[in-house]
């Protein structure tokens, strides 16, 4: 909530020198031992975030399941409250801890958001993905291992479209939920912004959770909420059974729309490069430390 | 919690420079691409707030209902606590995001209480409250369009007087509720402050959407909770039926006198200009760095 | 999670200047106006916590009454995890609001233990607590005032011990959670820590506030959580009822000498004074840079 | 979420003088006081961490007896999401606390993964562990000394592999859990992060805290979730009871692999020393920044 209007104060951020977009494909980057270990960062967080998150809908499962537990009803688990604090807590964490070293994606929608912002080049992204896809159905399949009978009882945390409600409608959630998500990402990690506001990078992991944990509330009752194509996938594999996989494109088409669209809103309408024709309207705006 | 006496050890904060106070009409403005940009960003986070917040409500009423889902009696949703969490953690990630760009109002009660502290200027406020409401008018929209029947049937998240409170019980808590919000917007956004202590910025949307979320807890049970006219309006046209429309101009009325209030307590009590005629005690004032 | 021993590294702080103690009585402030100034914060800043916790408080029992709302059962309210979020997010937020006017006390047992720890002059200790105990009075008040029936029936949000559990249970409850609470206090406002590590001064406001979050998550079954005696005695003022006031010197008692306690070891064991005379080992620490 | 490519911009990390491991034995920090203070800062933290969190429990599990209070079924308590709160949200404020002092590991198992990564020296590591086990035992004796009764009565909030899980499953929900927390931790105190980026240092704490909530989201259900040797043992002496002490190896064999496996993950993987050997691919790396 800084001031709209203060930042005609500090003309000099006009002449800060932004990094240049990423490469397209990055090809140097594949002889350098930075992008084999951001990659092995990224399968072990999204493991992580699978095993836990997974671990979590299946114990609030069983836990109020009244046929296990007839008196306790449904209140001796962590609640559906319990699950989407799973999901935001654990992104945060796991964006604090690995955001140094892969950038802290851990979701093949954010990497693909930040490829069409030009942040990151092609290869670097197709390794993520195929990181983030395998470390997601490993965590998965720990869980299955571990609790096999549960895993399978309780539908496996899978994604599906509850029967209540419309494909499109789950489409438009996805679509929405991943807007929110990767706009948060984009607003976290813009350089002038960072530059400029003190809380942008101190902060950055703890909203990028909490953009999580929220459309989780939101949408938890129409979908379980993907918003990360990964999670949907990996527990998809692992339950494998007709319904998770019928509606699996739901949780890859949305997250994808959903994640360009904050690309284009943030890269383009925010940073108003489609306004570059306006000539003189551009130049009051430069002049004005925009 | 810094100790209260150590501000006189840092005089040098007495020749701080502060901004002037923005100008009243700011017609300026207009012809400059960051007020539209900010107007923009205002729509879209309104938009945002409302579609999150309002789908949260009405998957809660679904998932809770005793008709749906007899067995499982109330347990099944995120309940009342995650309909807080869901507004005061929006208004955490939507700040975080948009403070650099429109300073992160989504709330004509906000916009209206730095306007009446001289924080923004009349047309940008204009600009603002329209933005807020068009926006809110579009989220709630977009939930009534993705599930009709569910939004009609759970009283569309509306903010209406619940039966066993009068309406001035009512007006009392949006008058309190808005002042703790605003009250904390201004504290978050003093130059002075800013400067002194290392927490006011760096944390500021974390605050500001813990202010909501605690609004919430206490006010839920009343009126289900404005303090934000926008939200209030957003909801009660897409809905739009008797009760809400009866209430709604206490959700307009509270908002704006707490705002206006909180814009009071904050620069005439507290920053003390009132007490300028008392001129020996004010030297003493100044000459302790205040 | 600092590293212990590197603390070595910065020997320069061995050097850093420390504010002497606050002056014992502290009269030349009498004259000056942020002590009015502080007193007001302090007045408002506990009016504001006990109108929003006490509301939470009465909104829960009243939402979770059988008798009113047979079908909802206990769930159709914040819960008691949302009183707790309420106590400790409402101290997050005035904290964060407040430490830069009054230090952001908010509650008498904070004052008297900063005043044994000679971090805050006699006579504005006695200001704060004045201030900090009309605005509890006020805030229970203005619940009262709004809904009085709702008020006297679900008990008025009073602090008394649970029946299943002795006083001597309750005062030890209330000594150990006020311990927590001014112990996080101290580590936050300590001189040394804030100019060594970056997370004592800019997260301040959150651990302050998780502290009193965490202790009513401990206590509430016992005392319903006092460790803030303005905040018993406020509700129990409005309620007047036998009971609060029979067991009120508990929720004095408790919290001075949890406070003391807090004082004596942050100051005292901590910060090694009681091993001066141990001349030999203590020049060894120094020179370590402690 | 930094962009992983941008740390080539700042090369003049690549130098940045790292400090040495920690020697092997630190026999010299035994006639200094920094080594007893520390020593008594673990002692008290821990003591605090199991006073409130198996207070937690023990009142969680009385306010959810039907037996005790049949009318209100299961919601009538602070529930499983609260327990969590309590453990994750304790560490949050003890590690904020105490990291300036003794590093705050406030569990044995972290002490042994920073002994593992080089981080402490043994002796210091086994004053820390000694004094943990202590604080914990003394902790939980609180608790029992206070309400022996209901301690007693509910399981002591000891730590037991639940009856329809497996052995193994417990061991590896201890292993995971508890690299997920040491991980975190060697995040939070790596040297070149803390210098690189911003929300490293500052927000430390808070992704420490959140890495125990959300472990316990997802293992209460199987074992009450350990992840702190301290913890489990504390419970298990004061309750004394036979299948506490079955499974007690669980929750000390668990961690203590989970947490070197954490050490070496992130000690020799990610900063790959063991690739030491592969000289060319090194020193692109090098050059590159890394």
């Amino acid at each position: 909530m800084e001031e709209a209007g203060q930042s005609s104060h500090k003309p000099s951020l006009a002449k800060l020198k932004l990094p240049p977009p990423a490469p397209f494909l990055g090809l140097d980057e594949l002889s350098k031992w930075p992008l084999y270990r951001a990659t092995i960062t990224e399968f072990v967080a999204t493991l992580l975030f699978l095993y836990v998150t997974v671990a979590t809908v299946i114990g609030y499962r069983h836990q109020s399941d009244p046929k296990v537990f007839p008196e306790s009803s449904q209140c001796g688990s962590v609640g559906v409250l319990g699950i989407a604090w799973a999901f935001g807590g654990m992104i945060f964490v796991l964006v604090y801890c690995t955001a140094g070293i892969s950038g802290g994606h851990i979701n093949p929608a954010v990497t693909f958001g930040l490829l069409v912002g030009r942040k990151v080049p092609l290869i670097r992204a197709l390794f993520y993905m195929l990181a983030q896809i395998t470390g997601a159905i490993c965590g998965a399949g720990l869980v299955k291992g571990f609790q096999k009978e549960l895993f399978n009882r309780y539908g496996g945390a899978t994604n599906t479209v509850n029967s209540e409600y419309s494909r499109g409608t789950a489409l438009g959630a996805e679509i929405i939920g991943t807007f929110i998500l990767v706009f948060t990402v984009f607003s976290a990690t813009d350089e002038k912004r960072r530059a400029r506001d003190s809380h942008v990078p101190i902060l950055a992991p703890l909203p990028i959770g909490f953009s999580v944990f929220v459309v989780h509330l939101a949408t938890i009752p129409i979908t379980g909420t993907g918003i990360n194509p990964a999670r949907s996938l990996g527990a998809a594999v692992m339950y494998n059974k007709d319904k998770p996989w019928d509606d699996q494109w739901i949780f890859w088409v949305g997250p994808l729309i959903g994640a360009a669209l904050a690309a284009i809103y943030h890269e383009h309408i925010l940073k108003a490069s489609v306004l570059k024709a306006m000539g003189s309207f551009k130049r009051n705006s430069v002049a004005n430390g925009m």
